[in-house]
């Protein structure tokens, strides 16, 4: 990159940040913990939270902010779980930033208890953006293959959570999950890391568990 | 995005193209012809490279670029097939610009036929930097969904063809392959597509014929 472009990108990442950190302590106040999903394109976002929110809707209020590049399809999906759901078409750009999610907000409904933010399918450029979230989730689905966290580590080193996808493909493909978790572990050695099949529902109590314990954190004193 | 950002990325992109298009003469007089392959991680590039060497070797010169974010693991991995290779990693950038294989050409062999450069697993970003290339294909494999043409649009619209990958999946996967064939066409009537499995074979001789016969149409008079 040349100087000019260096610049521009750190004020633009300071910014960020910066709003960042103003929405993580508004949604704190508001008992809201946001959860930012990150993963390459068709890694099973849209689906893991079309399950997440059969199990959380008889527990709690959930929505979802669905980031995309074009189309409205994966917010129609999750409305059509009874969950509200809002569209961010970034129209081009490869990944939300804060100030999108914070012209959402306002018209938010007060009474959430868990916001998950879709982000667009990347498994790259999305890492480098604070969204306002409590917790940051990369999936990677097991056809994507077993060397992916090395190859892309940026989204594996900000995580708290890693969560493999489409454990129901095991059979046909050449995926050691001992592998990934090591190498995962090895670039981020705080990772919680979930084996998930949203075809099966492998997985996924021990997902909206660790959701709920972490909204607890959120709400002890001095959080 | 800000004045000083869309001004900046205007440079880039200018000065991007400049440079593809000096590569793009340079290697067409070389008798040399490009191939940019664009995808999501997990594809299946590499793989279909892998599986392409073996079909091609017997035939022409084949050498590969591969661009990683980062680790020199998809270059081994051809190079072990007996096949030229050169690594950029571009440590944290989410694509491949013209001027990091400019840089590379001056080291290559002049006796290429066939040069493929894999991208950096990413099906956003990419789209937007010519890397001059002659062809340039965008890869899907059946795992990520059969709705990601019209949410992933510039990949498909700037591409000259398709190649759907991992078809030995489809038993086991809800992808309806004519759905993608049709959405892909509506936004790029002048796709060629191919449906392949790099496992089992299908689709590979119709690629490697019609890279062939797109290397014919370089060196014909007047090309």
């Amino acid at each position: 990159m040349g100087k000019k472009e260096v610049i521009v990108l750190k004020d633009l990442l300071g910014t960020n940040k910066k709003i960042a950190a103003e929405i993580r302590e508004e949604l704190r106040k508001r008992g809201i913990l946001a959860v930012n999903l990150m993963s390459s394109p068709g890694s099973g976002k849209t689906s893991l939270l079309e399950k997440l929110a059969d199990l959380i809707k008889p527990r709690a209020r959930m929505a979802v902010i669905e980031g995309d590049i074009e189309t409205e399809r994966d917010a129609e999906r999750i409305r059509s779980r009874g969950i509200p759901a809002w569209q961010i078409t970034t129209g081009g750009a490869c990944h939300l930033e804060a100030k999108m999610i914070g012209r959402i907000l306002p018209e938010a409904e007060p009474d959430i208890d868990l916001l998950f933010i879709e982000n667009v399918g990347n498994l790259v450029c999305p890492a480098s953006y604070e969204l306002g979230e409590h917790l940051r989730c990369v999936l990677l689905s097991t056809p994507e293959g077993d060397d992916k966290p090395k190859k892309y580590p940026k989204a594996f080193t900000t995580s708290d959570c890693l969560i493999l996808t489409k454990a129901d493909l095991l059979p046909y493909l050449p995926f050691d999950v001992e592998r990934v978790k090591k190498e995962a572990l090895e670039l981020n050695p705080k990772l919680e890391i979930f084996l998930t099949s949203a075809v099966r529902g492998d997985g996924l109590h021990e997902l909206v568990d660790y959701f709920f314990s972490e909204r607890r954190k959120l709400q002890a004193p001095g959080a």
